[in-house]
């Protein structure tokens, strides 16, 4: 138990004279050279994108960045309020609730999509097959009372418009990939099995060109986090200057219907 | 109170037919003609960054991405391993760790140095002047018993591989503003009042370059988080099939002294 | 949408004379009169426990505060380590793990108990019943190739010693209620079923207990939570003066194998 | 390095036979016979606290547990409506807003308090000696234009209801030890010396009596946290059955003024 054997990591390493990461001195081969994305694409992947997964890879995460004062936000200025000494409570409280309600979406997307075509060769994977799958993957979903991921969105009802243009891209980058090509698919056989069509949602657009871009379905969700992070900084740094969560925090209290009768 | 004039925001916007960040529209503005860290950068800055700002800023995220298998690193992968279903609560128990130990000194750095300079246009801030008030900085720092920041590495003891090769982008950037420049007068400052010259680290000269970018000095510190992520990502990507949080785990309970005595 | 009905709440509140919670006057009915685990159950069963209840909860909460060098506990030291002014950031670190495979299987048994006899009476909870469900539920997990909650654990091989202390006490209290009872029907019905033992381990007892206690099934990891503060501050108490996170990150760092060829 | 000697705690050890905290075994000595919140303050303090003692601390405790519908509890509860599968997140998002600005001054307040009295025994503590270190350490933080922690209030103007009834208890406990009566003193000394007296409020007397009680400073957050959980798990319990979070956030976005002139 004690060997070393597994104190084992490919990522980084800190010597005195270099820094190196996933095997590139971070001075010498990275620093300059390389995109932040594309270092955040190399460190999942292991190897670096070229220029049309690196464009796909940013449109990707430009389009998860910000959604306006979502309850993730919300918490991220509201832990400020408390603790604007430590910004990285705000960040970590706003990343805490992409959960199954707000960010799962783009990691069950990918899975359920990676499920069907996992194994299937880019060429095997024809429009054709792709229609049949789809409709038997939405058929068995539907009768087993189970959702079907990626499509409809409360806010953007007839359509999310960052999905089209995420397909325009991925498609002028030729990268319009087995899982993107099955999403729509699964799209219309919905639209056919309930006879209401949803749109496709900006979550399951970007899990799904995240797994064309080979990332684990189950890290999928990694990337919508690091997009947020973004979004993030720029409302703390609105919050510094222009804060709402004491404003908020008031307006709730002298709101508040307080349930215990007999008590006011 | 329940006006509704203070909830007031400029990052983001979703309507039914659009989504906004910083008045830009996501779809056709932003994705596939924005690079993801230049997005970042709007965020705070309010504009989008040229092209050599752009090339700066990714090179200090590159540099802050990882550092190997660091505390945070390490908390990271132990929250993961006890819940691997919440890659969100990983990456926030890998945020909560950059206090004023470790990536705090961004922040400050770019606080020490903005608290020296702010308000000193670029043609003022002469060689001879930078000079000058770095020992005075110094001396008064020393004085105090308190720390200069942005200087001496416990790994990187002669020199941070990251910082000359971060002065010397800045440099090809022309973007070595003042505060960059004031950082290395305050090292020099720093060896001849104490007699022991100490590295920049890699955390101060990012501090410093994201100050020369515009970003406000309690702001640094977010961006080494966003950086930081990205190195998260690659871990837990690691974690999952490579997994050590368990093996620490048992190592750490086997080789346990227990320090109550008549214990064992 | 702007009405204010939705912002109503029955826990606490505060104005300007007096504070309440669960519709009590915190300074006159509760401070001094009722204990924080009583509070902590009023909270969630809007009821106060009595004394029975009391002790038995109290249990409860004890058996969870600590296991050693978790890796949760780690996760909060090492987050001090970087972060030493933000306590909150280090026990929220701590908390952040206690997801599917460590804290979850307290919630797993108890809704696993609570989906076999939700709706039974005490009366109707014979023995002979509880041990025919027990049979039928395990048949069913083994077959469909689920995990059994509540039993097992890594270290704690033979028997966990929380957990007939805990049925001890259940029963002193005479609270040894359906959920408990079904636990052991279950572990029985394992045995029976697979031909090989599991004992009881102390989350699925803990579990169990609440269920019996009245709490809903998907609160119960909340009071381990509740209960893990408690050890994770007497962790973080000893890292203040007895450090093992720098110690630690050094030495997993001379340890580490460098995964990429070449580099070293 | 590689030595274990560091690897060293007195808090808990789990064996295959017996789990001890505190040197005590968890199933014999602690479950069923010591409260949980007289586990918690052996788990700092190194010592079961006598029946005295163990009443004050859990009056303290109710103290802090709840205070409506505060930014924390607004951030965990918006956490939850993201992320309801990870119960530990949303309580965790609810502790990190514990800061500067909220229950940061349970800890300034122990902290200012016991740099004053600091090695000054019971009986030299005098009234007279109090009030004159009261008299200059306010008249010091005024003249330095700094803040005298543990006095005012937002929403308890005249009196923080806490406060009188914790002072009564901490009397009757015979356990009104010298800081209790030096944070009294402040709040004379401060209403002599800037002409308006300032009520002592909830956070700063709880964080004298823990003081007075055996704790350290720095760790008086932490069971401010501790308490506070308590609260958090009661708003999670309300928030499963009467959710405001989905609600909270669609109203801020049809509330919301969007400050990019042009865009709408």
């Amino acid at each position: 138990m004690r060997g070393s054997e597994w104190v084992r990591s490919g990522i980084g390493r800190a010597t005195a004279e270099r820094i190196t990461v996933c095997g590139l001195d971070v001075a010498d081969d990275l620093m300059g050279k390389v995109s932040f994305p594309d270092l955040a694409f190399l460190l999942v992947v292991r190897r670096l994108p070229d220029e049309r997964e690196s464009r796909l890879f940013n449109a990707v995460l430009v389009s998860l960045a910000d959604h306006g004062l979502t309850p993730s936000v919300l918490a991220a200025r509201l832990t400020y309020t408390g603790a604007p000494e430590s910004l990285q409570g705000a960040i970590a409280a706003g990343l805490l609730g992409a959960g199954s309600v707000f960010l799962g979406p783009t990691e069950d997307t990918a899975r359920f999509l990676h499920d069907i075509v996992a194994g299937l060769s880019e060429r095997e994977a024809t429009d054709h097959l792709l229609r049949d799958m789809a409709l038997t993957a939405v058929r068995e979903s539907v009768g087993a009372g189970r959702r079907v991921p990626g499509l409809g969105h409360p806010v953007h009802k007839v359509t999310d418009p960052r999905v089209p243009r995420l397909y325009d891209i991925a498609s002028e980058c030729d990268l319009l990939g087995p899982h993107l090509r099955l999403l729509d698919a699964v799209a219309d056989a919905y639209g056919e099995v309930i006879g209401r069509r949803l749109p496709i949602n900006g979550a399951g657009a970007a899990g799904a060109a995240l797994a064309d871009l080979g990332m684990p379905p189950d890290l999928a969700r990694g990337f919508a986090l690091l997009a947020r992070v973004a979004g993030l900084i720029g409302h703390l740094a609105e919050e510094r200057t222009s804060p709402l969560g004491m404003a908020l925090y008031r307006e709730m209290e002298e709101r508040m219907v307080y349930d215990h009768p007999g008590d006011e």
